[in-house]
């Protein structure tokens, strides 16, 4: 029986997700429920798919307005055996879900760093003096909220319903068009079949700057990146690991014949999946 | 006399390369504290900087292991007037700071969002259970400190210093080589004698995998990028501004024959700065 890791607790975005990738793949599985296994941060998410405790891990990678997620990135980067099966897209809309009566009984917010980021505009305007309070996920505030009448938490309008808490202002980001990708992590080999390849590299060690050679690489045979996206390798400032997205299977001959002149000029080079985006 | 505008409370890395700075342009000056302005956001005082409140803005851009500092990039994209006009790069250790007498009577944690994350490891070990809490600066949780025994802060120790407070365990961030580089902003035009440059550009709408045009520019004149870093364009998932440094000057020949072509691949085009790293 499939299991799947989320970012927890129920009501996250990320469950939203896990519970789409489920439906889209499993359409006539029954109890949903018993096979998502939330769990407190992202990095615990995917080491549970990766050592085998579960089959898959639901993570966002990147929202429209914040970016990329660092830790699912960094965690990537360090995986050695989990491959992106697909690539989930979902709008973000966020509640201010708190048992205050108005705005100005509230004395502090609880989100993620990126729900507390993503209503930073109206945070200012509406709640200017209120303590912010970043938590591991969206929903973990909402015991507090439960508890203390002060106490107000950023999280889904499906996250106020699960808790039975009551919503008081919707939607609350700064931006109506706010979007995130998830990845669906598995153990089972990348297919070639999928629409989008992701890779990741590092450069070769004391060659910081020599970034121009894998460009060129793709460059050369005009293929589209359509997202690069760098993180530090930790080891010494100015030396990064670059993710890099490409619209293209991974059996196109074009982008195959990309990959071994890549080997070359890279110290780590990993194929993290071909998949398809829904 | 130049007022200088940085991340504040005094006791933040970011015043200390405040400060750095300071004595490398006016080595003769007398009365640092005086001309040192402390805001509360990275976005505040760059913003003071903007509109003229005071002449120059130093904030964080990059550390080597939590990597961009998004508002940073965010807030240098959004500027009109400002240009880099030094990179300061410090070296980071992070003390935990508190009145408690042992770890176990600490129950709650205040940082920055990148001091936590730079200490993550260390926490997950010696303080499993206790609630972090992210806020402005580094600083900011030390009156909370200094009020309630039970809690601790993250901060410099020069910071641990100008509070008068005890430093319990130090160093605690959990990768010894870690360093955060520094943009010292002004509206001072952009010299052309720097050695390094940065720049950053859109795509043209509705093309947003063209990146391999603009990396061409550079790759077909063999200028080596040193770093390259993309930030969504916050329009839809898909679209980046991309943040690029090179170590060059701008008046080199072939960079700026390079910048000339980039304007006609790129929608907007901003020329950050040349300047010295120190």
């Amino acid at each position: 029986m499939t299991m799947i890791a989320y970012l927890g607790p129920a009501g996250t975005f990320t469950e939203m997700a896990a519970l789409r990738y489920l439906q889209l793949k499993y359409p006539d599985l029954e109890h949903y429920p018993s096979r998502m296994c939330p769990y407190p941060t992202i990095s615990q998410a995917i080491k549970a798919a990766e050592n085998g405790e579960v089959e898959i891990a639901v993570v966002p990678i990147e929202n429209s307005i914040q970016g990329g997620v660092t830790m699912t990135l960094d965690s990537l980067w360090q995986s050695e055996l989990l491959q992106i099966q697909q690539a989930i897209v979902l709008p973000i809309a966020h509640a201010l879900i708190t048992r205050a009566e108005k705005l100005t009984d509230i004395k502090t917010v609880y989100s993620h760093p990126q729900g507390l980021a993503q209503c930073q505009q109206w945070l200012d305007q509406h709640l200017p003096t209120v303590q912010q309070i970043a938590t591991d996920s969206t929903t973990e505030g909402l015991h507090t909220v439960a508890e203390d009448i002060t106490a107000a938490a950023i999280a889904s309008e499906r996250a106020a319903e699960i808790y039975n808490l009551p919503i008081l202002e919707f939607p609350i980001n700064d931006q109506p068009d706010n979007f995130t990708r998830f990845l669906v992590l598995g153990r089972t080999a990348t297919t070639t079949q999928g629409t989008h390849s992701s890779l990741a590299f590092s450069l070769k060690r004391n060659m910081p700057g020599a970034l121009v050679k894998p460009l060129l690489v793709f460059a050369d045979r005009q293929i589209n990146l359509s997202r690069i996206e760098s993180r530090p390798t930790k080891r010494s400032l100015g030396e990064y690991i670059f993710f890099i997205d490409i619209d293209a299977p991974i059996d196109d001959p074009n982008f195959y014949e990309a990959l071994q002149e890549l080997q070359s000029v890279t110290e780590n080079l990993k194929i993290l999946g071909s998949y398809e985006v829904c």
